[in-house]
């Protein structure tokens, strides 16, 4: 049996104790024969895989009554894994997605540190500069480096500790966050283990 | 006399009470014949009317030391303009800089508008929304619009109520800010008065 949280840019797979990835625009899903029990916020994907027998999608086993039309899936599956927090994961978007006594609060989207530090380069090639995260978020910036870094990570900050709960961080960039969120705690498996208890509780395997 | 205030997409000229604006990537500087006093944060376009007598750059007569060695002359010759305050200028860029007592704290640099809804959409076509002004930032979004809006809008205006100054908004999108910012001061003028202040106290006119 594999997981996999299939997102924007990536399959993010579990087999075993074993967590991989495989590129969307590279990795042909026809190439898995296991059963996969997957998620999916990449339509393109969702299409590519409905035809395929042993791909099954979660999603269809989920109370989505609790949460928003258009939230993405793996927004629900993290929020239902935890009874009170702020779970910030942090891929190519980074969502965070509030929950209080077991109940969904509401959410938002912030971008992702590759896309937001082409933005800045976009925006002029005086900005194109890697995040620091190491700055000093206590005082005001007085170098191009981290007049970028704080403008991305302090705004981040002070809205994520604006809701005095524990931090939970997920997804492909959470040790870089927890130089910023210093007592959160990261969880690299919080998806995969929400992912197996719907299974459990379902009694799909 | 013209002045011009040269950013990364627009040249905004004033010309007596008559403010303008033209592209960067459109218009050419020795169509004009006057005498232009300007700042510039574009590399290409300082490179380009150096060489031009009529156009004077007002960067020769600022006192840089007081700011940081790569920090935009548009925000420098912004901050010589007040006293007390956090000024918002809302561009391609966004610079958010704080003066106390007639002194440079420091400030930081967000994306523009129009960069971070494209950064959204480029990040997923589900996220390809408008941002939502009228978003109500007191509540945690439940739908994929105010969700970016919020990611967007809520971080921004709590790192910038922080100071507990006066906040002044300038740059093009300084109305839609207002929303956000209802007790921001709106000052179109901001840069050009203080660019006044330069030649007059200069005596270069």
């Amino acid at each position: 049996m594999l997981l996999c949280d299939i997102g924007n840019s990536s399959y993010h797979f579990l087999d075993g104790e074993n967590a991989f990835k495989e590129s969307v625009s590279t990795f042909n899903p026809t190439s898995v024969t296991k059963k996969v029990y997957f998620i999916s916020v990449n339509a393109a994907v969702s299409k590519r895989v409905a035809s395929l027998e042993n791909w099954i999608d979660l999603a269809a086993f989920v109370d989505k009554k609790k949460y928003y039309e258009t939230m993405g899936i793996d927004r629900i599956v993290a929020a239902m894994a935890i009874e009170n927090g702020v779970i910030v994961d942090a891929g190519s978007a980074i969502t965070v997605d509030v929950v209080k006594n077991g109940v969904f609060c509401g959410g938002f989207i912030y971008a992702g540190v590759k896309a937001m530090q082409k933005t800045y380069a976009n925006i002029s090639p005086a900005l194109a500069y890697s995040f620091n995260f190491e700055c000093d978020l206590d005082i005001m910036p007085k170098n191009s480096q981290d007049a970028i870094s704080y403008g991305y990570l302090k705004t981040l900050y002070l809205e994520v500790m604006s809701h005095n709960l524990p931090i939970i961080l997920t997804g492909g960039d959470a040790s870089k966050f927890k130089r910023i969120f210093k007592d959160a705690k990261i969880d690299d498996q919080l998806i995969f283990n929400s992912m197996k208890k719907i299974i459990n509780e379902d009694g799909l395997c």
